[in-house]
Parts: C-alpha cells; sequence; structure tokens
C-alpha cells in the first residue's frame, strides 16, 4: 500500500520506488538484496527462516506485526543473522501500543521515522556489520 | 567516558574518534558540525536552547538522561529544529527503564544499536531532512 | 463454524444462512454485498486492502482477530472506506481481553451482541453513511 | 443538549427529533416507546426499576454514567427485561476511560458510533428480542 | 427492589420486613431508630449531613454507591458520627470492582454477607459503641 | 458543610462568607456574580447547562464529585464557557483518588490549597479571560 | 499477643478475655465452641482441614495470613461448611495490603473494625445460618 | 527447525524424530496419530477446525502463537475435543510474555519443559482421557 | 483431603491411592521413591533442604504454596536436583492468582491439570532427566 | 525561552514582562520579591535551600523539572517555607507524565493553566499566607 | 543451608561461623546474643513475640519470608523492639520480587549485600540504638 | 542542609560532623577519604566518573537523586568500583517513590536508615572489600 496508504505518514514513495532506491544502495555498498512482502504473519516467518541458510543478514519492516507477533521474534532468534528493524514512521510518537515492538531484542538495532531513506541506512549499517 | 567504559555495549571508540568521523562525514555531507557533551542535564537543554538560533538541525545522544529527563523534550519542543536520537546500545534490548524514551516525540527519528556508526547515520538523515 | 460451534454463544445460523439474509437486506437497501471468510489474518488484510479500490463500504466481523490484530486496524485506516464492525456475541460480558477492540477506532461504530441480525443492521447503518 | 452540544461528535438532530423518529419506527415494527431522560443518575435509576412492571424492554444511552454508574447496572439486573445499550458517537476511539461500560454485561448488546440511528436499530433488536 | 431483586444474592425479605426487624432490634437495645432509602446519591449525602445534628450514628448501606461515590465518604467524615457498613452480600466474592469500597475508611467496621441479619448485628455493634 | 466539616482541611469560613466576599470581589471586577450549591450530581450538571445561555463563564469547585463524575466533565464541555476549576484544600497532597479530576480538561485552568481566596483569584482569571 | 499488642489497634481484652466472652455468647445461642490460636499457618490449615469432620462451622480471624494464604483458602473451601471471617481492626482503613482477604470468597460474610464484639456477631451470625 | 535452532533451549531432535518417536508411542498405546506443522496461525486454526470433524482429541504445541493468538483458544473451544498443551522449554522460566498461554483455558492440562518427551507423555495422557 | 475435597477439580482418588500408583510406576522405571505431604510451608522447605543429600530428584506439588512462597523456590534452588512440578488441576484455568508459580522457574518443567496420573507422567519425566 | 516557545501553550510574554508584573504586583501587596531562572534542576534546589535564610514564602515554576525532580520536592520540605506552585499551561489537560506534581505535596497550593497571571495570583496568595 | 547453597550469592561461611562471628563482635559491644534459625514462618513468629519480654533489639534475616510475610511484619510492629533488618545478597539487583520487604516498615535500618559482615554491622547498630 | 533540614529524619549531626566522624573511621581503618556533595546531578555524575581514576571504592547516599536518575547508575557501573549506598533515613517507610532506587543494582550492598553511623559501617564495609 506504500505510497497510496496515509502519505502524511509513509510518504509518497511506492514498493517499487523503495526495491529500485535498496538495489542501488546496495550495489554501492556490495551487497546482494532480495525482497519480500507479505500481509501475512507466517509468510514473513517463513521468510525469515528460509535466510538462515540462502542470506547473511536481514532488513526488517514487520509493519503492525512489530507489535503483536512473538512468532517474528522466534523466527529471528532462530535465524541467527544480523538483523536491523526499520520504521517508516517514529513509532515513538503514534499510539503506546506502537511504542513496544516485540522483535528489537532480536535487532542489532532499530531504525525509525526515516521514512524510506531507513532502509537505504539500514543497509548501510547491515554492509559495516558483514565486513567486520 | 566512550571507549572506556563497558566497550562490550558502548564500543572501544573514543568521543575523540567519534568526532572526528562525524567532522569528515558532515563535510562530505555539506554539512557543519558543532559538538557538545556534558554530563549536566542543564547544560544539555541550555545547549539546546540556543541551537534554535545557532543550527539548523540537532543530533542528539541524550543518554541516561533520555529516560528521565521531561526537561530535554521541553527543550527540543522549543527549538523546533529536525532531530535525530542516536543511541549506541539497542536500548530495546536492556533493562526495561532504558525502553522509554521521553525525547522520541520530540525527534524526527530514531537510530539505536549502531554504535558509532548512528551518529553517521544520523548525521546523513539530517541532511535529507534540510535539503527538502 | 457458525451454527456449529457453540451455538449458545453465537447461534444456530450458518454462515450460508447469514449470507442469504445479508443479500436481502442489502438488496432492499439498493447495496450489492461481497462475503469473504477466513481464519487468516493476512487474507483478512489482503481483502481489506482490495476493497479500497473494489467497494464503498466495509461491514466487518474480524472475530478474535478483533482482540490481536494491529494489522487489521492498519489495514481499515489504508482503506479510507466507512466500516461497521459487527460483533455477534456481546463481547463486554466475556474474558477481558474481548472488551477491547484494536479495529473500533478505524470504524464508523459499533454492533456487539445482536446475533446475526447485528449484520442486518450493519448494512442499514452502512447504507445510510453512503446515501450522505 | 442533543442537537446544540458538539454536533461533531453527537450530530444536529435535537432530542425532539429522536423521538419523533422513535416513535415511528416503534409503530413501524409494532411497538410502543415511553421516553426518559435526565442528568440525575438517581432519576435514571428510579426509571430502570419502573420499567421492571412497566414495559417490555429497554433501550438505554446512559451517557456520561455509563462510564462512573454501577447504580445503573444494579439496576439493568434488577429490571430483568432485555436492554440495547446506545451511544451516538464511538465510544471506543475517544478517551479511554470512555471504553469502559459499567452497564453492557446488563445488556443484550451494544451499538455505538452510528449517530442517532442507533436508536432506529435499537428498537429494530429489541423487536426482535421480544418476539421470540 | 429488596425481596424482588435477584433474591439469590439480596434475600427474600422486602424492605419492610428489615424496618421491622430493625426497629424489634433497636427497641431491645434502647436505641431510636429512623430510615432512609434512596436512588439518588445526592439524597443520601443530604441525609447524612442532616444526620450530623440529628442523629447518634449511622449504620449505612450504600449500595452500589459503595464503590463509586466519593461524596458518601467526604459526607461521612464530615458526620463525624460512629458509622457501620453494611452490605446484604458478601461483596469481596462478587465482581472486582465491588471489592473496594469509598466509604470503609469513614467507617467503624464493615458487616458484610450476612443478608439482613447484618443490619440487626450493625445496630448491636453501634449501641455498644454509643454506650462507651 | 463549610465552616462546620473539617476545618483543618476546608477552614472556617461559611459558605455565606464565601458567597459575600465573591461578591464584594465580582462587584470589584465588574462582574455579576450568581451561586448554586448542591449535594446532587445532577443538579450541578443541570446549572453547568443552564449556564450555557445564561452565562458567561464558571467558577466550579465540584468537590468530591471532581474526582468521580464524567458527567461534570461533558457538562462543562456542552457549556463551552471558560471555566475555573477551585479547590479549597490541595488535593495533590490528600488521598490518591483525589489527585485526579475529571473536569481539570475542561477547565481552562485550575487552583487548590488556597482555601476560600482561592474563589476571588479565579474570579479575577475569569475576569481576565472575558476581558479578551 | 491480644490485649498487650498496640491496644489502640486491637483492644485491651485479652485472648483469654474474648474466649470467655464467646463461650457465654455461644452458650446463649446453644452452640458448643472449641478454640484454636497459632501463629503458624500449617496449624490452622490442619485446624481448618478437622473442622470438616469434627465441626459445623467456622469463625475465623487468620490475622496477618488473610493476606497471604492461599492455603487457607483451599482449607476453606474443601471443609465444606459455613465459615464467618472476622477482623478485630478495620483492615479497609490500614495499609492497602490489608485491604484484600484471599479467605472472603471462601466466607458466608465478613465482620471487620468491631474489635472482640466481631467474635459474638459472628457467632449469632453462624447459629442463625446453622438453624436454617 | 527443530534440532536446528537453540537447541539449547529446544533439544536436538529434528521434527522427524519428534513425528517418529510419536508413531511409536501411539501405536503403543493404540492410538492413531495425524501430524500438522505450520508458521501460519491460520493454517494452525483451520487444522483445529478440521480436528473436530476427523480427530478424538488433540495434542497441540503452538509454539509463539500460544502467547499471542485468541483465534487458536476459539478454534480448540469451538473443536470440543481434550487437548493437552505441550512446550519444548520451560515457558514459565523465560521471558514474561511467555509465561501467558491464551490457549491453556481451552486444554485440559498443559506440560512445559520436558522437551520432546513432553509430546509422548501428552500422548499418554490423551490416551488416558480417551479411555473414560 | 485428596478424594474428599472437591472432587470435580481433585478426582476421587486418596493420598494412598496415588502413593500405590506411584510406587508400581517407580518400580517399573528402576526408581525408588519417598513421599511427603503437609499442610506446613516450613516442613516442604526441611524436607526440600533433606532431599539434597538424600535424594536425585523431586516431584513437588506444592499445592497452595506454588503461588504465595518464595521459601520453596529458594529450597527448590539451594536443593540443586532436577524437580518436577505437578498441578492436579489445570491451574491455569482456575482464579488468575493460580496463574503463577513461584517454584516453576527452579523446575525443569511443569504438568498440570492431568490429575493424579501427572504424578506418573512426572515420575517418567524425571526417570529420563536421571538418566542422561 | 518564555515567549518564543509555543505561545500557543506558554503565551507570549517575555520573563521580562513577567518580572515587570510581578515587581509591579508585589509592591502593590507590600512584598518584596527576587527573581530566579535556570534550567538546571542543582540551581533550582540551591535557590530553594538559599531561601530558607533569604526569604519568606516561595512561588515556584518548576517547568519540566515538575514532574521528575524529588530534589526539588525534598529542598521545598527543607525549606519550610509557604510556596505557591504555578504553572503557565493545565498540565492536568497536556500528556498524562505532566499531571503529575512531586512537588504539591510540599506546595500550599497550585495555581494552573492561567498563564503569566498565575504569577499574580499566587504572589497575593502568598501575602495572605505571610499576613496571618 | 548456609554456605553450601549457592556461594557465590550466600558466600562460603557456614551459620556455625556466623554465629560464633557475632558472639565475639557481641561481646565486644557488652552485648549477649541469642541466636534462632528456622525454615518455618510460624517459628519465626514465636520467636519474635517471645523477644517482646526476653530481648532488647532484634536483627533479623527472615530470607524469602521477607517478600512474602505480613506475619512477621505484624510480630515486629507488636514486638515494639529496635529491629535491623539485615540480607546477605543485595536483595535490589535480583528477582523483582525480591526488592519488596513487607518487615521494612517494622525496622529501624536494613543492611544488604554485605555478606556475613551484615550482621556485624547490624550489632554495632543495634549497640548505638540500645545506648541512646 | 544536614543537621538543619527535618532533623526528625536525618538526625542533628552537620555534614562537617559526618566528615570528621568519617575521618576518623577511615583512618582506623587504613584508608584515605574525601568528600564530594552537591546538589547538582551532573556534579555527582563527575565525581563518580573522577573516581574511576582516583579512588579505589566509592559510599554514595545519592539523596533524591537515588529515585531518578539513571545518570548516576550509568557512571557507577562506568566507575566499576566498589560501591555502598548509604541512606540516613529508612526509604522503605517513606512515600512509595522512595523504595526504588536506580543505583542499586550497581552497588554491592545497601544500609539505609542508621543515620549517620550508615557511614561508618558503609566504610567498614568497603575496608573489607578492599581487603580481599
Amino acid at each position: 500500500m506504500l505510497g497510496k496508504r496515509q502519505p502524511e505518514i509513509y510518504g509518497r514513495e511506492t514498493l517499487a520506488d523503495v526495491e529500485s532506491m535498496c538495489r542501488v544502495e546496495a550495489e554501492r555498498l556490495g551487497l546482494a538484496v532480495e525482497f519480500a512482502q507479505s500481509n501475512h504473519e507466517g509468510v514473513l516467518v517463513d521468510r525469515i527462516q528460509a535466510a538462515r541458510e540462502a542470506n547473511s543478514g536481514i532488513v526488517i519492516n514487520a509493519g503492525a506485526y512489530t507489535h503483536t507477533s512473538v512468532a517474528l521474534l522466534d523466527a529471528l532468534n532462530a535465524a541467527e543473522l544480523p538483523a536491523i528493524e526499520v520504521h517508516l514512521s517514529n513509532i515513538y510518537k503514534r499510539e503506546s501500543f506502537r511504542h513496544h515492538s516485540y522483535i528489537s531484542p532480536a535487532a542489532v538495532g532499530v531504525i525509525a521515522g526515516l521514512g524510506t531513506q531507513g532502509y537505504l541506512l539500514a543497509l548501510q549499517a547491515l554492509a559495516r556489520l558483514l565486513a567486520r
């Protein structure tokens, strides 16, 4: 829904714009990047489990599931990969139930409120973690 | 105390290292940067108030005061400048009293857990906000 | 499971009965009506997102997800359509965790405890909202 | 105060308009209807107690007393009549103290947020309960 | 409503029965007794204020207002008379909001769950307090 | 009960003294003043509703109802008049349930703990608000 | 410790005085009475279990264990005898942890704050329950 | 992920090992056993609903959904089958949000912390329940 | 009290039945078993301390003390033996104060709701732990 | 920052304006007045301690420190002077963390929401307290 | 269990060592000292009650009962002797339920975290209190 | 303010008395001692940071900052020195907000309620820790 839904919160860039920006940045950083998007908690869990074998790190914006999903927390812990949690909006100035993230304890770090640029910064952070 | 205190949490770079890294990054981004560091809540409040006239944006790591200072929140709101909140450690996986930040509602965004690189990412975010 | 499961709470009419009743009432009100039912939170989210383009209003009984799903709240907010929340049982006299609905803030109104008639009343309310 | 007070919350119809609408709907449903309105919790309690002998069912909008009155709960329980709770506004998207109703456990069902139409829908629901 | 309402909770004796029993017991104890009953919190407050001049002690069953009325607490404190709080039912095994009494801190003692006999025991207790 | 009840909390001036003081101060400020006092929440609600047509501002000491009455909050909001909340005692150093006022959000300001002088200060504040 | 410990709370009568008073009252009521006193929660539990076979009813002042002992609650429930809970002091005006009694849900009723007279009133109440 | 993910918490046996162990034990107990595993809450709900017709009892380890899913609770209640809840780890010594299970109230019993042996014990318990 | 007290919760088998069943099962498992039962928290603590020297593992049903005893927790921790916590009833569907066990963090695992069979399953689990 | 920062909350008068208004009012009341302003909690504490010797009363607006400073509470208690707490805005209609003041228990009274006039009213109240 | 149980928390000295150290220190301070140790809350209560007559002061380490025993609080209050509360470990850095002591309000002071030396310091403090 | 402020809480000895007592005791223990006192949280933080290089241990009475300062906690953790927390009064019998200390988790132990003697006992404890 990105770019359509509540642009005053989430910005005007579409998912395609974001993917394109990320690809450019990833290339600059020497990373290969794969995208997954779903409204299904279970699909996200499956994808994170698959990452354990297939990927070296994770940039995750779990959207609404951030605040309700222990399954994502367990999946991230099981994946044993460096993960950066991203939120387009500053969740800490929204409704109080958005202040808590189940997945933050499984992430290396969190970037919130910086819009789609947050993904690019997360890629930089991930690149640095992987370079260690 | 940076670089000395609990390096497993805060990393091994000193404050001087961080300032130097930030200067390089700021220059790359076409920004001028000023530093302030204090253990005194009041000094931080004074500095933020001064920023209203003297600066265009704020990158702030309020350390322990993040969790206890309404005065910093009010100062940031009064400053009416874009602010990025940075934490070296991932405060969301530490003691529960560190999960709450009084100042997040006055910040554009938050970057936590990415060590000293967090400052560089914050400068990038600020550069983009100021370029709008 | 409607009509089978705990009829003392949910009544004896089946899902087919309800759909049939709703079609009749919708026709009387000059509305076209589409049905969707799923045990999958993600399917419900997908359907609400699709409604943004395909429908003029929403009557939603989110069942157990009412109490746990921020994703449905976000989907309803993103849909930007008038929505009426329906519950077959009076959730306010059941377990305390059923007293809270994540989706009520995204609904125009709520009808609870009136059994399957609740859907017909919701259609009336929706017809009036759409007629404004 | 209906129609005067905060019309953006409570609508522009006056109490007289509502009574007139309800009479028409009640007649259509074959019901006789009596009205009572008071700012006094005790008067409402008295009226509900009287209903035990004088009436077959109750449609109640207890206004602010919804959130603070155990006396109304006890009166409704003592009345042993089917009751429908109505709220003009969607109380679940207002201040948190309005999310809780003391009287919901004594009601068959709740209709909230549908403005004065809520009373008409409640009459329909009551008619159906009385027809059983 | 006594004797009619929910006799499994409140017993089958009517208010007249209780008054009669109390008169007999009061006479036995050498006390004169006056009765007041109201569904109106304000009437109860007025009566307690009047007691300050007119009576030597108070036996009070504040019913539902027990749990919601600070006004009764203030009236009892202002009356500066020995008061015994009575409840027909054992409020401590009912809904949790009935476990708290605003007026207990202004009472000498509390008798709950002993039905209408509670009034007689309260009179005995009051007689003893007044005899001191 | 003023002047009689717990003078160590509420002072020794009677209601008549207060009315007289207020009349003098009101006259000095060029204001006309009307008094209303009741132990009945509903009477207070009625009076506030009447104020909407009959008065330009409100000085209110809701006593015990301060802490329990949503009806007074709604009445004040509906009145749409500047209101000053007054408490004779400093409610913030008494029992914790007195620290919360339902009506403060509907008031311009609050004066507490200054005894009967609080009414005079409130009249000054109201005079200034009305002079704007 | 009765009669010695904090007489301003617990009165000046000794345990022997209380036993003697109770014997007289029990005799008047046609009841036989046995006493048990212990500082040991387990001894109290044993005694209540024994009562199941040996006694017809229970008057219990569990002292401090009132507020902390689930074992006493379970023992009383297992005893399946009418029980009256007595407290010498008015526990509802003491520290907040004394407001909650684990055993009240297993008692027919509660008498608090009436000093040693509370035992006599409890015997009366028990006599009446046994006479049913 | 069993056997791979955090073996210090979940043990080293794989899902295949567990299925094989369970088949052997079920055979010994004279039971037929079917397996279902999914990261999708909705799939688990569907499976439980299907069990109502197809199976006689349920052994369920709902993993992370234990702590967040009202839908599973409702599905188990609707299934009206004896269910045993199993957890590989002792959830009561992990994070506090894992101490609460939404589904325990719909289960006959709970076995936690005994690793994969828990499934075998659950089968024994189920066999006994079915033999009644 | 087992077998007598509330058989709908705790079953009809007596303590002797349970001991006998356990002896048979223990023998089958090659274990020697000793029993201890007490209504005294301190006796249970003493017994657990003695187990440190005298026994290899513990199966414990602490009854009501489960929910109130830190002393049992400390004793179990000090014993440094594998312990299995057993509850006859499913404590997670009873009063909320029974949902929390102080001793679970000191146990390897928990078995609840499976009646006296729970002891046999616990013995099996213990046998397996001791065989490692 | 007064007069510059968020004038919709704090008004447009500057600190100099307020000092000047206060001096005029103090003179009218026959009081001498000294001003202190600081962003440093410690400076405020020092100033209050100095007041013990140097001043007869205190008018204090502790700004953000109102909500976080036990040190100010202790300083005010140690000063043993009559103090009036002033807030420019009505803190009771702002964020919930502003509803609580640590210093109110050490103040005679509180004036909130009346803008800079609050200081003048506080001086009047102080003058009256000092005149006693 | 001292010296055996978890020496990293409680140290390696045995109870005999502690008693011997205390005797030496008591002698140095001119005090006679008696020891009591029990796993039974009731025995501790009995001992404290006996102290009222037999001793001049109390040094108490109530172990686990610190956090659960109102009976010990009441016993200490009834004893009316100066008491010093000692904990071997720093209870304020252990589980949150160990941060609260029921008995601290009945103690003059608290010494925690200083191991067995805490007893010696407590004796010094007691000696000074008794010398007043 | 020591010796002047509320002597019934803090005693009558002045800061100079305490320093003198401590010097004598330190000398007896073979320790050198430095004093620092400030109303400024930041000064205390600075001093603790300096201690890391300059001192071997810390005795700290953080006064009101005990209850509000995360900065002191972080400073003590960063200092990596043995620290003893001292309070003149027994904070556990004062207002509930004084029951919690942010700094206790960074201290070896806590001494509270023993007046100025607490400092001497803390020095003894520190001497023993440094002697290990």
